[in-house]
């Protein structure tokens, strides 16, 4: 800590991180806000990634594990208000932890590699929160890469970070590459491209989910459109057995996202993350 | 429409309805507000659910089937000014349909019925969100009920509604038991008990789900007290098999109900309401 507390709000330090809650200020300083201790411990994890850290004199304290994995890694460490911290925060209950991280996003012949066996893409998708949310459930279900077609939402906006949990520090993020062009290099990679949408003639338990497989998800309200369907090598949906119109997005992906890693575990078996039975 | 506008949202019609946000109001009127042409007409569905139909203009001549169904069935049409609307909304972009709706939920031994063979309980989940998007997969999975135990979120919170697009009037619902209470009916009923939580020694892949289930689900951030995973027949969790440290509250939900959907299905078929492939 070089001394002193950040009480000002307007000082330049704080105007600077605040204004990485704007994408065209985070794409010109290629760098974005992650919140809470979570974020901001899977981004140390990450060499070079955090520029900076703002920490209030409590959650310094509470989280003295992660100042110090900060400071160690020769991060800058700025204490700071609780006023400042809320104006930087855009949480109702700021977590007092804060960082600045430079872009982690990847190009897309990075990502998907050769042995890439599930991709996950989102094509229009516009709420940061379901945008989020799918990242989590792909690098729970053991995605290879996410990618956010130039049409989708924002990664590093701050509601898709929070709703990422951490997975955006976790797994190879693509940005802002057509979907054309993506789908084109997953089945060039070997990877089968499957659109889920309601509009689908076939569903998740009539397809064969266990070789390498990339799912397009679209739209919250309209689904994906005519073009990307007749991209894909199958249009495939969710089958509603009541009576609801459709699944929410983030859920519907975490259902196609499941249903590929527990047909591809069946058959080539792999041991997941957590300890056996 | 019985002639003018309601323009005033001081006057007391207008005032009785925005009450029902509040859920004291709720329960001392045993009615709850649901927005949207989706949610209306679901509402319209069940007989005598919907007291009071409020209407803009402009939504009246988009949602004319809607607005004469209402009229159909006897209930008073109000229409409101923009600001009546906004005021009466919980969006920010009202959608200019507004029902008055009476309590729809059941008890719990109507709900269970001895042929149920998939049950969701929601045990402490506090995010009105969460607690609808869940009630929604629920449906979308052909649940059989969704009970929300009482120390869940009130079911008729505005978000829940919302968040549920229309399943709220689709399958039976019931609120406010004990979780005790429902995990031993449930027993009785034939259902074997499964609590969704990390803390299960068993994974969503080695269980058998072709039986009747009732599955627990818990709160956001603990996941399910001891006491009530001490409860279950068994305590099972979704298999992480990347790096993500959990899945989202309603995407977990999601998963185990299609997981159980689809065992139980392929146990003895039964037709997905869609066409067939």
């Amino acid at each position: 800590m070089a001394g002193s507390e950040l009480t000002n709000i307007k000082s330049p330090r704080v105007k600077a991180a605040r204004r990485l809650t704007k994408r065209a200020f985070r794409d010109r300083d290629r760098s974005f806000l992650a919140e809470g201790p979570q974020a901001v411990r899977e981004a140390l994890a990450l060499d070079g990634v955090v520029t900076e850290l703002f920490t209030t004199a409590e959650a310094e304290i509470r989280h003295a594990d992660i100042v110090a994995a900060a400071r160690d890694a020769g991060v800058p460490v700025h204490r700071a208000s609780g006023e400042v911290m809320a104006e930087l925060a855009q949480t109702v209950t700021p977590q007092g932890l804060l960082a600045v991280c430079g872009f982690v996003h990847v190009p897309l012949e990075r990502a998907v590699t050769a042995g890439a066996r599930l991709v996950t893409v989102l094509a229009h998708v516009r709420d940061p929160g379901n945008a989020g949310t799918v990242l989590r459930s792909a690098d729970a279900a053991g995605a290879d890469a996410v990618v956010f077609t130039d049409a989708s939402v924002d990664p590093y906006n701050g509601k898709c970070v929070r709703a990422s949990a951490g997975s955006l520090f976790h797994l190879p993020v693509v940005t802002g590459v057509p979907v054309a062009q993506a789908v084109r290099e997953l089945k060039e990679a070997g990877l089968r491209v499957l659109a889920a949408d309601g509009a689908g003639t076939r569903t998740l338990d009539d397809v064969d989910l266990s070789g390498p497989t990339a799912w397009i998800f679209g739209n919250e309200a309209w689904g994906l459109p005519e073009e990307i369907l007749r991209l894909a090598d199958d249009v495939v949906r969710v089958p509603i057995y009541g009576r609801a119109e459709s699944l929410n997005l983030a859920t519907a992906a975490a259902v196609c996202l499941y249903a590929s890693a527990r047909s591809q575990r069946a058959a080539s078996p792999v041991a997941a993350r957590d300890p056996a039975p």
